[in-house]
């Protein structure tokens, strides 16, 4: 039964009649997707979420309001248990729009669409002004020395890889320059760091995202700002034509002390072994720029489904079957760190847990971190998927909200869908601002 | 080697790193993956015929600067050969925006989007009013019969099964009445038939489609419209409230000579057997409501990447690939029927065609209309496809323009890309009228 209930989770990730392992599996998968597709509460929810909330930052009012709305949601599903989990979360305000233009040497400048990084600090009153250089990379900052960088800008400008089929690869390939490059370039004295936006497409959309100072005393700490790819490339190739070529850009960002938040979670209670515990999330904060639809209204509605499926289609688990919205993913993890704190002081036994945070495109298949013997059992049962499309299992990670629960005891697994597209949506305004 | 060329046909069709059979094979289809992400010209190509041309009915002004456009971009790949291969096409003109109400027993209106079904005959001068009887299907009729149809308007509102992962299969599934619905009521002395769009969602954007009148004599013809689905369920409740309820609708759509058309046509010439040939395509007429990029824009730049991909790839295939955009697939097939006739005149070798015309989503993978021998080896090469998430192999249809090409020694096939939001799209106007 544990495998049942395993993998009705799964499916409902997922959304043909074939061949199957056994009738009984297959008949119950079927109602779960005709459910779904004749049925469904996800979309609905996303666009309250996304069009009627929005973006959904720690410590905002959107946040708060999310919670509030999920919980309520929760509640109308008849589920066994419904309740916040308090934890304190960091909160970050972006403040004024920023405003960022190049300045070529004779004084002509063209304005360019940036977004503070989360976490950034703000720039000094009246904005920076300085000489620009250019790298590809935090490795490149050695080579270059105080030198070459001290009282520069620095604009970290290396693409993602467009060859990827999983855009996941592309995007860790060059997230470090977001996220570290503010710390690194201000060990050789530059005044503040831009960053290439972590999309593939060429737009104007500045996509924000976190960013660390590490050790970095407060005092030493320069601003950081991500430029639309366009944006980038403008820079770049007026860089070449000038290299005197100077960038200004203001931002008002600033940290404020934590603030309390909440993890929303509901629960069925198994029948046999309530004690057994498997979870299935997503995260409830975003980045404030977007409406968070993707990262990841997607997968809090995804995981909501999953319990309203078991509910709508009266399949009483033996297991006990946990909804967790978890919040602060974005810039802290704090939500997830203390579920697993909180699971881990009371004793409860985690024997499964599924993350959807990464996006709502067309749903592939799976990934697992677990042993290779539980891998098998669980290929086993991919012929029950296939009529759904569903084909993908594979080794890998699974999510960064239920990371804090592994275990050797416990399966993780992150749900895998169609990836190409998404880092077109990530942490970005789905239309920009005028300048 | 002629598997070498399928599969590079096949391959460009889907857009990671994996096993595979053959280290050489593997190599090739990665090159032809990396084309494509990193200089494809499909969505440039499709950004033209959607935005800059838009809507391509047989005849129309927009299919003839479709067929001059995609002749001169082929012209630019640097292929052996292009060429257009004149066809007789039918000439079906909507004519004014169509109008239609619902009319209450006492007199209350209210507007509800309709459109013309291809191929109709228009409404008598000023439109017509009259009762309306709901049926679910043709097979209804005969059970009502001639007293209960006569003088009436035949409302056929059979929605799609929302239960398939294939929707094409809810399509079949309710088809019939667009397609027979007008020929069969007509038998009954029905004045008109209203059918619902076929479109699983709920929307004001009524579909358009082929219709036929069979062996009906033209004085019999009735007219025929698509309702949308928002206005089939108003439809639909008004008549259960209200049995007396009228209908009016107008429409001036008719049916012109003849006028000559052309399929464009482009190949490499193979370099070791140049007389067997292996045939890519989709078709460049479309609707004239929507912008015809589902249906098949993506259909016409997916074939045509395929020979730039070949080219810009520097592979030179040992068979002759040829491109074949064909024209009047939507209303009558010539340009399918012609390319086969001309064929067969000639005695050209035909080894292998592909049709794309399901939609610009994600692609799954493929049907085949062949062998077992065949299907069996072309299984054999799933894996080579699997790290690009291309997973679909399975018996099937190909499509209707490569249709009469079927022979016992030719392998048909068609791409299976996503399905659930196909129907959104097929058929219809981006964006409501105003009425």
């Amino acid at each position: 039964m544990k495998r049942k209930i395993l993998f009705s989770m799964l499916l409902v990730f997922g959304l043909s009649l074939g061949q199957a392992q056994s009738e009984k599996d297959a008949a119950q998968i079927k109602k779960m997707y005709n459910s779904v597709l004749t049925e469904g509460k996800a979309y609905d929810w996303l666009n309250h979420l996304s069009n009627q909330i929005g973006g959904r930052l720690s410590g905002s009012v959107e946040a708060q309001l999310a919670v509030e709305y999920t919980q309520k949601e929760l509640k109308k599903l008849g589920l066994d248990r419904v309740w916040l989990q308090p934890v304190m979360v960091p909160k970050w305000v972006r403040g004024a729009p920023e405003f960022a233009y190049i300045e070529t040497q004779i004084g002509i400048t063209t304005n360019v669409p940036i977004c503070a990084l989360g976490g950034s600090v703000e720039t000094p009153n009246g904005g920076i002004k300085a000489q620009v250089i250019e790298v590809q990379g935090i490795e490149e900052l050695a080579g270059l020395g105080e030198d070459k960088i001290k009282g520069k800008i620095v604009f970290f400008n290396r693409p993602m890889d467009p060859t990827n089929i999983s855009t996941f690869k592309s995007y860790s390939g060059c997230v470090d320059q977001r996220y570290s490059g503010a710390a690194e370039a201000g060990k050789y004295g530059a005044v503040g760091v831009i960053v290439r936006s972590v999309n593939l497409r060429l737009d104007d959309l500045p996509h924000t995202g976190s960013m660390s100072y590490g050790e970095t005393p407060v005092e030493q700490r320069i601003p950081a700002a991500a430029i639309s790819t366009n944006g980038a490339e403008l820079l770049s190739t007026t860089l070449k034509l000038n290299p005197e070529t100077r960038f200004f850009f203001n931002q008002n960002c600033r940290v404020y002390d934590d603030v309390e938040s909440f993890n929303v979670i509901g629960e069925i209670r198994g029948s046999e072994f309530p004690e057994e515990i498997m979870v299935v999330g997503g995260h409830l904060d975003s980045w404030d720029l977007g409406d968070g639809s993707h990262d990841d209204g997607a997968g809090v509605v995804q995981s909501m489904e999953v319990l309203r499926l078991f509910k709508g289609t009266g399949y009483r688990p033996k297991r006990t079957i946990r909804v967790v919205l978890f919040m602060n993913e974005e810039n802290g993890l704090r939500g997830g760190r203390k579920y697993a704190e909180v699971a881990q002081n009371k004793g409860e036994q985690h024997v499964f847990a599924l993350e959807s945070d990464a996006g709502g495109f067309t749903p592939r298949g799976f990934s697992f971190d677990c042993s290779d013997e539980n891998f098998a059992q669980i290929e086993s049962w991919k012929p029950l998927f296939e009529p759904y499309l569903i084909h993908l299992f594979v080794r890998g990670g699974s999510g960064a909200d239920i990371g804090p629960l592994k275990d050797p005891n416990i399966i993780l697994s992150g749900l895998r869908p169609d990836s190409q597209r998404y880092f077109d949506h990530h942490h970005a305004r789905t239309t920009p601002l005028n300048m």
